[in-house]
């Protein structure tokens, strides 16, 4: 028996709130108009979107929240409803609860029950993994109908009382580099007109004895006092790996799928943030494909970013239009990739 | 082509420590031999192993380090290497951070690397989910041989401050409910010499509109000061829900394998406590299987239970043996189930 094709149905995706740009940043923080500058030469990021809100410090919108307007928005779209589901899949680094796993909440507002149900905790790979664990689920025949999620919401690590003049840059960047949202797709081997096959994906430890690029912490009870940022960046680290892994990955997948570059229409490249997008694209040197980018505009916002660039792309494709889409996770070093078709 | 079977080549397990006992509980939390009396009778819990010390308060071991044993033991009973392994996939409620995954600290110290590796955010039911992930993910051919982890270390949560006759018994029981540990599984399509099918496996949601049972907290630098337990059980909903819940997971398994009760030889109830086991195997009345329960000795350390139960019943198989796993997770309401047969 010859496993079904994976078709993409539709996709979702879900912000918090109107954009905040550097300048109300700088005003939040008490920086000045140098900083504002820094923010937009060296990160690259003008606007991203918080779930915290700046004045008050109120958390406006948790990760269900989110997940779940950007899953209705993709179910809606998709023409399945949630009793076609018969799988939930979602990635994130920053759950609301350890338990219960937040796909679960998000599966219960949307209506979806008696389904296996699986959360993967990871960085920017996230969404990737998720896209594969359903993707080869789905392979087995046991499922037919997939909602695939992936969001951040890093509201409990946005400290709004810090004080960045005190901060060195590698620690003060945090506030200006991230943002917040969710992002959703439906994955079905029973394509419902229109469609977008995904001819692979994968996700790939590549780590092997490096010490981690990037680290998240979680506090508990037992820590009564908190010290520290919890989120530390290996920038140097970072920057010197993740274009020469974003080119391996580029490379795995044209082999994979047996597709030369000049055979792919668009690419939709790692978003950590502005100007290391600007490096990787420089890197990757494939000016036949059309980029796909949206740091600049959401901010990294991890899990919820590969759903933006999908949101961006798919309108455009036209019957044969070929996609790749490339992720790099700089925590323990994780290279991540998948393809797509229009069929 | 028909899909392979997939065989659980090995069980390996941790556990931190040596058994600490109610009594020493008491000294610890200033607790009278009534309270040592309650929790025998209450909870049932003789004995857990702790990551935490709890003399001095010193954390003595992280997930990663008892995952890392527990892996290294199963790897080296099963006769494969860390090179044959294709694919890791972990279960917890309590991972060391965020960010990197502990999967991908674990792989790493075994000398496993360039593969797919999954962690998957769960409660009691994420060892199952863990082998339902690995076990699709072989059954699609991409992968030959996975090892599968499970294991929870809850020190972060385990307060050593706390005064435990100011606490309801709903938050004072916490302290003896729970344990550390780890456990790891090799499952191959390749199996080398002796093994056990693991004919099914599966995990559902069944939380629709309900309440959480069980809510586990983290916390972010944003939060300075913490309050709270971090840890709600709803007991009453629990001990209503459970017994019923594990019944249907029974019946489920059974059906699915077209297996009759008295085809089966063990079962492997859920390990939330003494009591609420031995009310599981009343309602689940089975006087044909042989019940396979350590929560008594190693505490409800949640997702290394199964392995510890796995380690308890693989060296009384004879050929033909049927085992039943489940687990209920209560957080969302969750059923899980597996099966093995000796072949």
């Amino acid at each position: 028996m010859t496993p079904p094709d994976v078709h993409l149905a539709a996709v979702g995706t879900a912000l918090p709130g109107p954009p905040v740009d550097n300048a109300a940043l700088a005003r939040r923080f008490g920086m000045d108009p140098i900083w504002e500058e820094w923010v937009d030469t060296f990160i690259g990021t003008r606007t991203r979107h918080l779930a915290v809100d700046l004045d008050t410090g109120e958390v406006r919108y948790s990760l269900a929240d989110l997940g779940e307007a950007a899953g209705r928005q993709a179910l809606e779209t998709s023409g399945f409803t949630a009793e076609d589901i018969d799988l939930v899949v979602m990635g994130t680094a920053t759950p609301d609860h350890l338990m219960p796993a937040t796909v679960n909440v998000v599966a219960d507002r949307l209506g979806i029950d008696g389904i296996s149900t699986y959360q993967l905790q990871s960085g920017c790979a996230g969404a990737f993994q998720a896209l594969d664990v359903a993707r080869q689920m789905l392979l087995t025949g046991r499922h037919r109908t997939a909602l695939v999620l992936g969001g951040d919401v890093i509201a409990k690590h946005y400290d709004l009382e810090l004080d960045l003049r005190r901060l060195p840059p590698a620690e003060m960047v945090n506030v200006a580099l991230f943002g917040d949202g969710a992002g959703a797709v439906v994955l079905t081997t029973e394509p419902r007109g229109d469609s977008t096959a995904l001819r692979t994906v994968f996700t790939r430890l590549a780590g092997l004895r490096r010490a981690p690029g990037q680290i998240l912490e979680w506090y508990g009870p037992a820590q009564r006092h908190l010290d520290g940022t919890g989120a530390r960046e290996d920038y140097k680290a970072i920057e010197a790996s993740v274009p020469v892994m974003a080119e391996e990955i580029l490379a795995e997948l044209l082999k994979q799928l047996g597709w030369s570059s000049d055979e792919v229409d668009y690419v939709l490249p790692p978003q950590l943030s502005g100007t290391m997008t600007a490096r990787i694209m420089a890197r990757l040197d494939v000016p036949g494909m059309h980029e796909v980018t949206c740091v600049n505009e959401t901010g990294n916002n991890a899990n919820a970013l590969p759903f933006q660039q999908l949101e961006r792309v798919l309108p455009q494709l036209a019957d044969g239009d070929r996609v790749l889409g490339i992720a790099v996770e700089s925590s323990k070093w994780i290279q991540a990739g998948f393809a797509l078709e229009k069929v």
